[in-house]
């Protein structure tokens, strides 16, 4: 039995290492296009801004590793062209052709500039590949631009604004909605927007790129979409997302053929249906569940809360669910509230803490929540995703047993309080 | 209507203010035997430190806020003394007598000092109410003891021997059982004990205190009790734990008489057996059902999972659930898991974080946890116990949608390789 797998970052490497600790004689074989194995490419923005002294310090495994210690054979600078389902080969761009039983697709992720136009200049760069990352290195070192121009003001977006912030740019982030962060959320925006004034960079709201702006340096963090074009040639499915449509087992329409990772869609825990939220950590769960099931297995993977976080100048900001936006959109019944608390004593210099919490008036489930704050958003908004994955009520919520001392919290922790006035709108 | 609460602190003042926003026409009456009310005394260990520079830093609210905001009389150095429960009448100690339609008992917990010979010493100190840790402060500054003992190796003795030993005592931890936390749990006895020893605090295992050891300083932090005399005479009935046995809406056996909070058991939510677990943050929600219950309302508390988080000499020790040991005691068929992994990536100042995790071969519930790190505990076993209160298995759990961005954790949280390697060996 040969089990290839096109792509050698999370959702591949995770799916070729779940197979093999199940079948140890599988053939395994990972084919990737760039020279990259194995590196996490969530990184970048802090290479750029110079936490990350060197890329080599983002790479997890290497090839060698993967041949060694697991017996699996990554391919890099091996492209893989076409995809030749009933002779059951992939096409190299070598010409070689490579025979397989199973197939699982992990192509990603890219930007389409194909509508921005002069997006080819070489003062505009993508974030998103080591390539790119060492481009736009080496161009802040040798050309020191002065002003610099983001596109998108999703959670990449504004950690390039940091990063360039860093470095001692003048940053503008141009995002062609109204809101930030993908969520449609009055709030959150105005959150967000104060703290970039306060942190000296701008962002302009409802400003669409119809072509780059003009700037020393232009940083296209917008116009991410699935890299499907690849298995949709083959007869792969698309879903209504645009990503490749998966069964909870990753199975395309294709027999013997899986998805994972940023090119699929997965199945949103909350409006239960299929949502494209590319993430490092889905892509890992996707997976392995793809390459359990390609070794034999019968394994699920149920879907996502939609958990993203991101930090920009000191302040995390973490969201999980539905906003109250979407999940009117989704035909919920949806109401909020919006809190602030300190999340420890003063005596032990706690900060305020914002928090948002959605519930649908009619069932009384918890939909989603924001949490933002300098310290303490990753624990509680990942509290909230596990009330979501577990679809728990806000008075439920209201009752949970969270951890108390006073170098850790106060009584009433900001998720219980928010809860409380949560719980009493919807009585 | 007249509601007469005993006791001012978080159950008592939870409930009068609970039963307040319920029914504005509500005669409420609030007695307190000492002094003080509304105050936070899981900060007293902060005000021996040093870090809380005066006892009025912990006070919530004053007697004069609750008659001003909430129309509620808080009647402070008023003991009541007994209950007349056919009379419907608390009996002061002054000998005055007070008329109740609903009665809610808040009388807390204390130390039993009775069976230690020598507790009354002017060197032994208990840490638990206002007075107490007044006293202690003079002491230290007037005798400046050299050596401490503490006997008890639960929070508060782990909480008193770090302030202590920030004021430069040699410090002695003298522990009943060979176990710390109460968790029975080995793993857990020798994390804490290396830790200690590394802080130069000497924990003594198996050392039950027989008498008042030789010491400058004595901190009683072992011996707590429900406070049940008072209820008990006037026939509220006990339960096996040794504290007032209580409905979930917080009833005890005698009409219109409720209980809550240190006094009271609750319900654990994983063994489903009454449990005797003091904490302020159980005591508040409780204090809010009787509360509510007391002016008319239908509300039920389901219980706690048993969440505590401690700090000592910056270790975060955070539990919840059943330990392996305890579980097994429950009848489960327990088995865990241990891992150290680290909380972020290197560039991001990463630190090991220990996880245990404790699930029941039969079914895959999830039966509890313990993370223990310098950092990232409280969100982490708060997650944990969301997943206990809402019975999620291991294989659930491994799938939990946490939030990933290198400043705040690594693509795969411990959480989730710990419930990897659990749902592993449930396999």
């Amino acid at each position: 039995m040969r089990l290839v797998v096109i792509g050698a970052e999370a959702a591949g490497l995770s799916a070729a290492s779940a197979a093999r600790r199940l079948d140890p004689s599988l053939d395994i074989t990972v084919f990737e296009k760039t020279p990259h194995v194995s590196y996490g490419a969530c990184g970048l923005p802090y290479f750029i801004e110079g936490r990350v002294r060197s890329l080599d310090e983002l790479t997890v495994y290497s090839a060698e590793y993967f041949a060694r210690e697991r017996n699996i054979t990554v391919r890099a600078n091996s492209e893989v062209v076409a995809i030749s389902h009933p002779r059951r080969e992939v096409i190299l761009s070598t010409g070689g052709r490579e025979r397989y039983d199973k197939l699982i697709v992990t192509t990603g992720a890219r930007r389409d500039l194909s509508a921005l136009p002069g997006a080819d200049q070489p003062h505009v760069f993508t974030m998103d590949t080591w390539a790119a990352a060492e481009r736009l290195k080496q161009f802040l070192a040798s050309r020191r631009p002065r002003r610099a121009a983001i596109l998108g003001a999703g959670y990449l977006g504004l950690e390039a604004a940091e990063a360039l912030r860093t470095q001692g740019l003048e940053v503008t982030i141009h995002q062609k909605t109204g809101d930030v962060l993908r969520r449609r959320d009055p709030w959150l925006t105005r959150l967000v927007a104060d703290h970039l004034e306060r942190c000296r960079i701008r962002l302009l709201l409802d400003s669409p790129a119809v072509s780059v702006p003009d700037s020393d340096l232009v940083i296209i963090a917008c116009l991410y979409r699935p890299n499907t074009l690849l298995a949709a040639e083959a007869g792969i499915e698309i879903g209504r997302t645009g990503a490749l449509r998966v069964t909870p087992r990753m199975e395309t329409n294709l027999h013997s053929v899986y998805a994972a990772g940023d090119c699929a869609e997965t199945n949103h825990l909350v409006s239960g249906k299929p949502v494209w939220m590319p993430l490092g950590t889905t892509a890992g769960k996707m997976g392995r569940a793809a390459g359990a099931n390609a070794a034999g297995a019968r394994q699920s993977f149920p879907g996502i809360t939609g958990t993203s976080i991101v930090r920009v100048c000191g302040l995390g900001i973490g969201l999980t669910g539905l906003s109250e936006q979407q999940a009117k959109k989704e035909g919920f019944d949806a109401v909020s509230v919006r809190i602030e608390a300190r999340d420890r004593p003063r005596y032990f210099q706690g900060v305020p803490v914002s928090v948002q919490l959605t519930a649908d008036r009619r069932t009384g489930r918890l939909l989603g929540g924001a949490v933002i704050g300098e310290r303490g958003v990753d624990g509680r908004i990942n509290v909230i995703s596990t009330a979501l994955a577990s679809r728990m009520t806000a008075a439920e919520f209201e009752t949970l047993d969270l951890a108390y001392a006073p170098p850790f919290s106060n009584v009433w922790d900001p998720l219980l309080i928010g809860a409380r006035q949560l719980a009493k709108l919807l009585h």
